[in-house]
Formats: structure tokens, sequence, C-alpha cells
């Protein structure tokens, strides 16, 4: 068996929900109009996917690990790692990853305000002050997230992730020591415990402190590092699967983990992650990239939006959105390219959040075993010839179709 | 998402069966009248269900913690500790169980019979006479089981489980001293070795053994300990699933794990664990019990009982009663409820014993992606939307839908 076809996941973020009244008791994918899902339902085989296992509630980050070959229990070490990808910092294997506050201290480093007043406005530039610091061997790299909370790694030689957290996780205490409880953690938490005394020298007298000042509000005077994380070493993608790829998502979660992975990421101009996402443009970047690469990832996010607005038919317009874009790539793929259509997880409009139902899917391509579903849908799906399998089993069934995986055994 | 609802685990013991040609080659939940099973299939999503794994014969108890979340695989010790609660002793997390023998034994401590001519009677008055020891700071919890066996626990202090047998397993043996592998089983050892003297010294005079030597019978004149096994630290149910929980079931062993697991076991008066049981108090304690706590577990051991008597129409009579104890369920339930119907296992009539089979299940609550489905019978579920999954699923599922379930990422 050799290398031949090329392969797209296209993934409706949050895909999945639950019968909704106000659509005649259908999911809003299954009162959706989709004649191009439809069309891979019938010509290909369908099933059920549970990203994680059955009943496990998945996050965006967790089931795309899993989708991408990595079983999510080894390889996610935590928030930290994933947190700081998912607002933007270029996370590396190695590197050692945290969640910070920026929080309020007194002049003896006493803990007035642990969320420095739930700060809105200013912490991309009292990031931007802290990021870039060096210490000793080690770089700092910083940024802003939501509110109070921001994401740093260190990047350095002979780093480890056992440290205490700088955070003392209570107001009236003062910032504690960090200790490392072995040799590499020691040299961690020497950095962490200079890092935490000079984010305090740069940002008491910051000017947006000095503005929080003069409106009687708390300032955001010192960085308080927590829950440190080891990056894990997963190799890139390609290594893995003999595939180059690209990552076409509008998440900035997935992104990362696509940069971590060394996966081409491109940025669609109009591609907003919000509901008046350009489809159309992201369903072009699409084809593209699939003139260049062997395997295409695409998420388009908008039916998780509108699950967690619990808005039905904004639901149901998205889906029939990425419908057409589908429409679209269908009229313009390589010969022998596998489509997967599926979600990373449910989101249930009447659930507002993640929840542990799995998802529908779709496998399209040469040679598949079609099925006799010819609609493609949450209850459609569970009737196929596919059966119910989970997000790790997607690129093995894939790699396998796409002849690039070693056989096990003779 | 916040903790709404409750939910019940209704358990026919043994409820899987195979096509029996007495019965028009239908099983007997497939021949049995179960309008109420039948709703909740019509209403509910169905499928099949591996206690275990495909094809593994799970023991009531290996069932039960899967269906409690718990992995058998991991936190299954063995039978000593299990064996032990299913006798009703009560044990704790920490402890060390031990199965025993009545043994007979001559002067010097040489094995004459292990099984103390199969001791019949009077080793309740026996087991009494051992129970409440203490050896140094160790308490000895002795209860009889059936015939010449017992079950034996130890509580006390830096306690270790590695640990050799008093039995020698074969006649004609003196009583081995028993050894430790380390420390902690160092003084288990010693425990055991005054225990198995004290016993010798208290049964042999015993009046019970007195009568049985008038009677020509082997005495049981010393007690013999074997399979070491430390009793798992599980934690209680209500700290991984932030539920309130009731256990109504009527074997002992599956009371032992609740009790176990600190939920609250309910006795029934009028629940005998056989076919004559009275199905109607059991349902009025699980409805008194949705009342006062979020998660109900409840048993009716019936079907398993004629699945080891090859009684076909007793077992079609029994889930008919389960049926109709579920009707008056039905009509007084809290109002977003989630039910599960299922076995523990099947115990076929043709098999007599546990089989590898899986058992049919359905899932009735809001939200559910209710399928065409609309029989409850070991093959009508096989078609449904739930697809296979296994009993350690089911709990993942029901803390989904309960909002009581962390998402595993972001």
């Amino acid at each position: 068996m050799s290398k031949r076809g090329k392969a797209l996941i296209l993934i409706g973020d949050g895909l999945g929900d639950w019968p909704v009244a106000a659509l005649g008791d259908r999911t809003p994918l299954e009162a959706a109009q989709r004649p191009n899902m439809n069309r891979l339902a019938a010509e290909g085989v369908s099933g059920i996917m549970d990203p994680i296992a059955p009943g496990v509630r998945a996050g965006s980050d967790t089931a795309h690990l899993a989708m991408l070959g990595y079983d999510p229990f080894e390889v996610y070490t935590g928030r930290g790692p994933f947190e700081a990808m998912g607002i933007g910092l270029d996370v590396r294997q190695g590197d050692v990853a945290f969640r910070c506050n920026f929080a309020t201290v007194d002049d003896h480093l006493t803990v007035i305000d642990r969320r420095a007043g739930r700060i809105e406005h200013g912490t991309d530039q009292l990031a931007a002050a802290l990021n870039g610091m060096v210490i000793e061997d080690v770089t700092v790299l910083f940024k802003e997230s939501v509110a109070h909370r921001a994401g740093m790694i260190l990047r350095g030689p002979g780093l480890g992730d056992k440290v205490t957290d700088a955070d003392p996780h209570n107001e009236g205490l003062q910032v504690p020591e960090v200790t490392g409880a072995d040799e590499p953690s020691r040299k961690t938490a020497r950095v962490l415990n200079e890092f935490v005394r000079r984010s305090y020298q740069i940002l008491r007298d910051h000017p947006v402190n000095a503005k929080r000042a003069s409106e009687g509000l708390n300032p955001a005077n010192i960085a308080l590092p927590r829950g440190a994380g080891y990056a894990p070493h997963l190799g890139s993608f390609e290594e893995h699967t003999h595939l180059t790829s690209a990552c076409i998502v509008e998440v900035g979660l997935v992104k990362g983990i696509g940069r971590y992975l060394s996966m081409d990421v491109i940025d669609v101009p109009g591609a907003t992650g919000g509901l008046d996402t350009d489809v159309m443009a992201i369903g072009s970047a699409v084809i593209e990239a699939l003139q260049t690469h062997d395997f295409v990832l695409c998420n388009v996010k908008g039916p998780d939006v509108a699950g967690h607005d619990n808005n039905p038919s904004a639901k149901v317009e998205i889906i029939e959105r990425i419908d057409q874009m589908l429409g679209m790539i269908l009229q313009d793929i390589p010969p022998e390219t596998y489509i997967v259509v599926t979600g990373d997880h449910s989101t249930p409009c009447a659930y507002m959040d993640h929840s542990g139902d799995p998802v529908p899917l779709v496998l399209w391509g040469p040679g598949v075993r079609v099925d006799d579903v010819t609609d493609f849908g949450e209850r459609t799906a569970a009737k196929g010839g596919m059966g119910r399998i989970r997000g790790k089993d997607i690129l093995m069934i894939l790699t396998g179709f796409l002849g690039v995986q070693e056989k096990f055994g003779a």
C-alpha cells in the first residue's frame, strides 16, 4: 500500500444537539436544509462518534487532539499549555506554561485583590510590558486573555514544571515564594520568583495603573502565575502520519493546536468565528489548501456559538451555510479525496454548553462501504454502517484509506 | 452547566437471555408483557450494553462497580473485600479482607479436613465466637458464609496485604506460618498467626464442635484465612459525582458496594431477593428515595434467580412484575428525572449462569435523542440510537445530563 488520495475533516463546532420542540422535535441539524451533507450520507458511510468516550463532555481542545490521532488521556497535560495556545501564545513542545492573574498588591506584596478590580481594559499594554523579559537563559512570553486573566510561557533549557503557585489563592496573604520539587523545577522556581518581583517593578508605575489609580480602581500591579504545565512532546502531525497538512479553523485554541503540531495554519480574512463568518471564504481556502496538502482540518465555530446562546434558528442557519460551503468544496476537490463531516462535540441549545452526547459523522470517498443512510443527522447517522466510534478512531480510519498507516503485525 | 434533575438506574439482575424455543424463540424479556418498558423505549433512546466489555462474563459486583462509574479493571482488588461485603461484613476502605475456611486440624495443627466435613449448621455461632477479637491494635471482624466458608476483615493502622495464606491448600499438611513481604504486611502476618492460634483455642471446645464430635462429624476447630486483599480506596459516590444517592437492592453483595461508597442503603421489608419478592414495596421505596436523593440505584434479583434455575416462565413473570413496578414509579417521579432500565449482565436460562452477552438498555428523560425503537427487548434495543456501550459509560452519560460532570478540556 502506498500513499494516495487526500483527506478533509470538516467540523461543525458543537454540531450535535437535542431535539428542539420549536423545530418540531428535530435537532437544528435535522431541521436544516443540507443537500450536500445528505449527498455524502447517501454516497458514504454514516455513524456516531464520541469525541473522547461515551458520555464524556469534551472540550474543543481534547476533541481536536483526539481527531488528530492523539489519545487525550495521555497527552492532555492540563489547561496551562492549551489555554496559552488558545490566547495565541506560540507554545512549543518543552515550554512550561502557566495561567496568570493580574492582581493588586500593597507595598509589602500582600494581595489586596486577586483580580485587580476585574480589570477590563489595558491588559494588552500591561502584558506587552512583561512579554519578552529574559531571566537567566529563559525567555518569558506573556499575553493577556479576558479580564484579569493572562497566559505565560517560559522557554529555555532545563526547566521543570513541578513548582508551587505564585498565587496565594486568597486575599490578605503575601505573594508566596515559589519552590521547585526537583532540580529543573528549582530553576523554574528561581525564574518565576524573579519574574514576579520584576512584574511588580514594571507594572506598579505603568500608565495604565496610574490612570486606574486616578479613577479609584485597584491597580493591576503584579502578575501571579499558577498551574504550571509542561507542554507535551507530541511531535508533528506529519511525523506521525506522513501527511502534509493544513489547519483552517476559527478558534484560537484549535489554531494553537495546529501550530503546535506544525500544521500549516491558514488565516482566512472574513472568518470571524461568529455567526456572521464568511463560510465561502473558508471554503475557498479549503479548496486551495487541498491542492497543496494531503490533509486539511477545517472547523467552523458558528454552531457552537448558537448552541451556547440557546439559539436553535441561528444554529439551523449556520449549518445551512456550512452545507453550502461543502457544496462549493465538492465541486472543486482533487480526485480520490476522502471527506469526513462531523462535530467536535455536541453543544445542545437547551444545555447551552458542551454535553456528553455523541455527534453524527459521515465518511465519503473511494472504497467506503456505502450504507443505506441517505440523510445526515444525529439520529439517521446512528443507523449507519460505521456504528459508534471515538474521536481518535477517525485518523486511524483515514490514514488507512490514504495508505500511510503501517500494518500492525504481519 | 449546573446541577439539575434526578436519575434512576433500574436493573433487572441477570435480565438478558437467549431465545427460548418454548417461548416461541423469544427471550423471556421479549415474551413478557412490558407496556411500561416499551413506553420508555418509545419515548427514549435504546441500545445494548456490555457490563464490562464484549463477551466478558460479568459478576454482579464488577458490573455494578462499572455502572456506578468505576473501572472494574482498576478497582476490583480480588474477591476478598467484595465477598466480605457480600456476606454482610461492614468493609471499609483500607481494611484487609480474607476468605476463610472452617477446617479440621489435629493436636499438631495438621489439617485433616479443609472443609470441616462441609459443615452446614452452627457456623454462625462459631463465627460469633471469633468476631470482635482484638490483636495488638487490630480488630478482627468475622462472619460465616455458606457451608464451611467465612469472611474476615482486619481493621487497624499500618496493615499490609502482601501476606501468604494460612491455608496449606492440601490436607495432611500443617497450618503454615504466615509471612509478610514488607513491613506493614509483616504486621498483618503477626496478627494472622495469632488469630489462627486463638481460633483453635476458642473453637476446639466450642459446643457446636462438641455436638459434631458426638455425631461423628469432623469438628470445625480452626479458621484458615487466605486470599488477602486490600479494600480499595474508592471514595464515596457523592465525592465522585456530586450526587446524593440511595441504593435499593436485594443482593447482599450489591448492598455491600452501596455501603462501601457511602450511598444510603435502604432495606425494604418484603424484598426477599427471590421470585416472591414484593416489587411494589420496592417501587414505593424508589419513589420515596427519589424525593430525597439525586440518584437511585435499584436492583431486583428475580430474573437472575430464574435464569440460574433455567426457568423461562418464572423469568417472564418476574419481568412482568418489574414492569408493573416501573409503571407505578412512572406515575410518581419528580420532574426532569432520567431513567435507565437495563440488566447487570445476562443470565440465560439455557446457560444457567452469567453469560458474556450484552444486555438491552433504554435511557429516558429530557433531551435524549428519541429513536424509532418502540419495544424493549434484547434485539430491538440493538437497533436503537445508543448503539453499543459499556457499563462504565452509563454514569458518564447520566452525570452529563445532570450537569454535574466537569468538562474534559476547554
